[in-house]
């Protein structure tokens, strides 16, 4: 193998692949091209930045080009990929300081690009203080402006959201939040969906607002251009001092079309489980690349940080010359609204449907240690199973215990093909500082276990 | 099948096999005979009412008598069973308050009789305020004690040793433990095992002593018969006001002696994955029976409340005609000593050589939540597999952090034969406030994977 890797993109993938691929191998020639200014960031820690929960920003930088070049991994920051071009095995990179374009050659190029917020069409969306948080700055342009800031809305009801919602309403600030399907997080069933709504309404009744099946039609703005107002479809005027657009996002890969790189699920790159794509000497990992479903057993788009550690570590030894596989993911999500906690893994009971499972599901709201301890918090699981199978599908968990102890026991079932009749009775540990004796997730599957005998 | 079920023992696995029949049939006769006076209670919380955790004794009291006998279910306390006779189908019971003996015929039988305290050879060991832990009654009995005392001997280095030392130390006493071996919780691998004794003994260095490679040879007491001071083999003298005998169970089988009924491992009843035991008509349940350690595929003897309320279950669904099985344990065990948990899965890395395996492990210390996080809790996880078949054999895990979202994910991974090159891919899901982007324990597995490549 020659020996130069060029890896395009900065913000955890590609910095992970790096940092591994200079373990696995001291001498190869590693380069990384962004166009940001800094790189391998958490940026899912950026709500917490702008809750003030982390103080200073550069705590959630893990690593900075310096620390890459004395690792002896080349740095190009501000520097954006226009073009890769397969045959004569170069990229095209535009220095963003100085506009000037110049080609780079590589024996082997990784695809870290990430994704990139999409901005819907709305009137005035131009406004000043509507942002996107998806960067560095798009986390310190938000918290400037919440200082001044006593009104808010989030646009979109994902995870991100509900991690603003915390992070707002700590900073007192009074929120709408505005989603334009039925339910909030709408990859959960609707009795979970409500229930957090629930929570969240209940807890901060005079400072959250949730409108469901609502359209921004426009925002308003005062004579500094900044926005001061939001009209619905529905025709309601809200009155706001920032928008925050959660609005969904879509794989950064439009400088690939036509590049003869497979694109896959709405334009991500498609891999296989090596991180290869469709060439053979081009990788891709991170939010960029499409997914394996280890539920659906179809490709999806899933961008997630870990997965992103993950595939950047499984192409780096792959690329060292080892053999590393990364199989796929199980949709698995999961969050806190202050203490309660929001997880969701493989598929819900509606999606279960769709995919064509016979599903069966036990709902149960039990406490996370034993009954009699005073300090036990109560947690909600939806256990989900098909019917045909005794295969695991799922489950969804919220609650103040400890939900996802549950949660992570579910997930290497689900791998295993562990049927219900053998997960029902798994030996999961028990004392009463840990568990009721019969932990409530083992409960689930004895409830839907009894079902199925009927 | 004839319709009378009798079921010796109330603790746990009796009174669950008979609340589980219950309600799996309405109409089949059920009798449970008893020692005690109290049934239906969790002796694991003994260690929280002594502490103080738990105020009142009755929390841990889940059903009384009446709430059986309301779902015609008869209940006979202080009715001891001296004897089965499998061929004529009877039990001799005997009414402890009477004295009287009589003969109770059944259809089918369930032994759930428990395990009782080994009570070790020791001089003066009949002095007053030397206790073991197993009922309620014993739990009153110290907790009364201790009101008066100033100073403790714990006798053992198990679990129940560590829960009764946050008890004391809670309650202002200073703690001798003594443990035989030479180390506490001998089950651990000695790294981990002293680890924990460094915790322990780091949190209260004035209030707690650790002796280990001692024995006991005497106790001596006050002219009250009161005990007042341990000396040891090697000849330390040590005053205390009450001591307690951690110094391990027996299953309660010696009226079984004689019966064909078959005992294995420790004199525990030899049962089947249907709980029966090698009489047909005839199941065991809870801590009275062997059990089958699905690492080391031999069967053992591992007396657990969860695993005697899942036993209970699977008798109950056998006894009412439907089909239940109960594989086998993991030997999975934790605790915590105020918030540092300990726990265990599978086998130490000791036993796996002891077993015939190629252990290699990793141990890794990290932070349970993502590092920029304020609230994060440090584990330490040491994880096993075997270097032949790449397959999980156990775990260890303690830490101020939440280990057992993380011990968790190796159990089922451990049933469905997971190799380390899947687990350490697994989809756990990730948010900063719940794990870092790689979890810990699949950073253990990576590690390991990364040094049988070698």
């Amino acid at each position: 193998m020659s020996n130069k890797v060029v890896i395009i993109g900065g913000g955890a993938a590609g910095p992970k692949t790096a940092a591994k691929l200079r373990r696995e191998n001291p001498n190869i020639k590693i380069e990384m091209y962004t166009q940001d200014d800094i790189i391998s960031y958490s940026a899912c820690g950026l709500p917490y930045y702008i809750g003030n929960v982390i103080k200073e920003v550069n705590t959630l930088i893990l690593r900075s080009p310096d620390d890459f070049r004395k690792q002896n991994i080349e740095v190009y920051t501000k520097s954006r990929c226009l073009k890769v071009n397969p045959e004569k095995q170069t990229v095209l990179i535009e220095d963003l300081l100085s506009g000037n374009k110049y080609e780079v050659g590589y024996n082997i190029l990784v695809l870290a690009t990430g994704a990139i917020p999409i901005i819907p069409d709305i009137e005035n969306i131009e406004l000043k203080n509507i942002f996107k948080l998806r960067t560095i700055h798009d986390g310190i342009n938000i918290k400037k402006r919440i200082k001044e800031s006593k009104k808010a809305v989030l646009v979109g009801g994902g995870y991100i959201s509900i991690e603003l919602l915390e992070a707002f309403v700590s900073n007192n600030l009074t929120v709408t939040l505005i989603e334009k399907n039925s339910q909030v997080l709408k990859m959960f069933d609707e009795d979970f969906s409500q229930m957090i709504a629930e929570y969240i309404l209940n807890k901060f009744p005079n400072q959250i607002k949730i409108l469901t099946n609502e359209n921004i039609v426009s925002f308003e703005g005062n004579e500094k251009g900044e926005v001061k107002k939001v009209i619905t479809a529905s025709g309601k005027e809200i009155e706001t001092d920032i928008v925050i657009l959660g609005t969904g996002i879509r794989p950064n890969t439009d400088f690939l079309v036509g590049s003869g790189i497979e694109l896959g699920i709405n334009n991500s790159i498609h891999v296989g489980e090596t991180m290869q794509t469709s060439i053979n000497n081009i990788y891709a990992v991170g939010d960029c690349t499409d997914n394996f479903n280890l539920v659906t057993n179809r490709r999806f788009w899933a961008p997630m940080g870990s997965t992103a550690n993950k595939e950047g570590r499984c192409a780096a030894i792959n690329i060292a010359g080892r053999h590393c596989y990364f199989d796929g993911v199980m949709n698995s999500t999961t969050t806190k609204f202050f203490n309660y906690t929001i997880s969701m893994i493989g598929i819900s009971y509606k999606d279960a449907i769709k995919y064509g499972f016979q599903p069966e599901s036990a709902t149960v709201t039990k406490r996370d240690k034993s009954g009699y301890m005073p300090n036990s918090g109560i947690i909600t699981l939806k256990l989900i199973a098909d019917k045909n199978t005794h295969l695991l599908l799922g489950i969804q968990g919220v609650g103040e215990g400890n939900v996802n102890q549950r949660i992570n026991a579910v997930i290497p079932a689900m791998i295993g093909k562990t049927k219900l009749e053998t997960f029902m009775n798994l030996d999961l540990p028990y004392s009463p500082e840990h568990s009721p004796a019969i932990d409530p997730v083992l409960n689930a599957a004895q409830i839907i276990c009894s079902k199925l005998k009927n």
